[in-house]
C-alpha cells in the first residue's frame, strides 16, 4: 500500500508559475515525446486522488482522461462534468478516512496529485514514495510543491536518472524508521 | 570566468533548517569522510565570495580555513579576526564592482556562498554554474537556497550523479540563450 507522488518542478522547486503557467516544464526539448516513465507509474496505482484545483486545471488541458479512477477532494464542488460520470468522484472527508474508503473497496495504490493535496498528505506524513522530475530552470515564484511540515521527513534514494539530457529524475521512499529530528509543535 | 555555487541543500530547498542548524546535511551516513567533490572544486576556483552571515557561521565551525583568498560581504563589519588577517577581505561595493575589481587582480573563478549573497547574485543573473547536493530529507522550513528572481533562469545540466546511494549531485551550467521567458517587471 503506497501513495505516491509524480510531479515535475523547476530548480527551485515550482510546480506551476506565478501565472499558473506550466510552459517552463516543457522548455526541455521532447522530439520523441518521452513520457518520463509516466505510463509506467500510471500501471502501478490503482486511483487518482487530487485536488480540486487540480482538477479544473486538468479539466483545462486536452489530454485524454486517467485511465483509473480519480478522486477529488472538495467540499464545494457538487458534480462533475456529465462526460466524465462514473469517472470521477468527489470526496470531502479527513485524508486518512478517504484513504481507508478506497482501501476496503480493493484499491491499494494511490497517485496523489495537486500541491495542495500533496503537501496535506506530507503534512500528515502520508507519502510513501516521491518520484520528482527537476527541470532546469529557476522561475523564482509560483506554486511551491512543498510547504511547512511539523517535522522532518526522511527519505531513501530509490533511483536517480537523467531523461532527455536535461531532466533529473528522482525516486524517493519514505524512511520511517526512528527519527532523531525535533518534532515541532 | 566563472561564479560558481557549490551547496547542500535539504530536498525542499532549504540550506539550513529554522534554529540554522545544519544536522539535516549530515543526516546520511559518511563512514568514509566522502567530500562530495569539495576539494576538487575548491581547486577550480580562485577565491571564496561570501556574505557576513555566513562568515560569523562558518568561524563557528572547527574546520581548516578556506586554501583560496576570502571576501566578505558586509557593511557593518569592519576588521576580521587576527588569525584571519591576510587570508579575509571585507567588501562592501555592489557586486559586479566587486567581480570587476578581483578579476583585474587576476583571479577568474569564485565560490559564491551563502544563502543570501546566493540569491543576489542569481537575481543579476551572475551565476553561471550551479552544483546542488540534495540530501533526501525535507525539512519544511529554514532558509530557503532560492529566493525571488526578476526572470526565468534556464540552466544546461552538465552531469548529475548519485553520492553515498542517497545524495543526488546535479551540476548545472547557466544557458544564456535567447529567452522566451517572460520578464517580469
Amino acid at each position: 500500500m503506497a501513495n505516491k507522488v509524480f510531479v515535475g518542478t523547476s530548480l527551485d522547486g515550482y510546480i506551476a508559475d506565478r501565472d499558473n503557467g506550466l510552459d517552463f516544464l516543457e522548455s526541455v526539448p521532447n522530439p520523441d515525446g518521452h513520457d518520463l516513465g509516466f505510463v509506467s507509474f500510471m500501471k502501478s496505482v490503482d486511483a487518482v486522488l487530487m485536488g480540486r484545483k487540480t482538477f479544473e486545471a486538468v479539466l483545462s488541458f486536452d489530454m485524454p482522461w486517467y485511465a483509473k479512477p480519480v478522486f477529488v477532494f472538495s467540499s464545494t464542488l457538487k458534480e462533475v462534468p456529465a462526460q466524465l460520470q462514473g469517472k470521477v468522484e468527489i470526496v470531502s472527508a479527513p485524508l486518512k478516512e478517504v484513504i481507508k474508503v478506497l482501501t476496503v473497496q480493493g484499491m491499494k495504490d494511490f497517485y496523489i496529485d495537486g500541491g495542495q493535496l500533496i503537501q496535506s498528505f506530507l503534512a500528515e506524513d502520508m507519502i510513501d514514495e516521491l518520484i520528482v522530475t527537476q527541470v532546469p530552470v529557476l522561475i523564482g515564484d509560483g506554486t511551491p510543491l512543498y510547504g511547512l511540515l511539523p517535522r522532518h521527513l526522511e527519505f531513501e534514494l530509490v533511483k536517480s536518472e537523467v531523461l532527455l539530457q536535461a531532466l533529473v529524475q528522482s525516486h524517493y521512499r519514505r524512511l520511517r524508521k526512528e527519527s532523531k529530528e525535533p518534532v515541532y509543535e
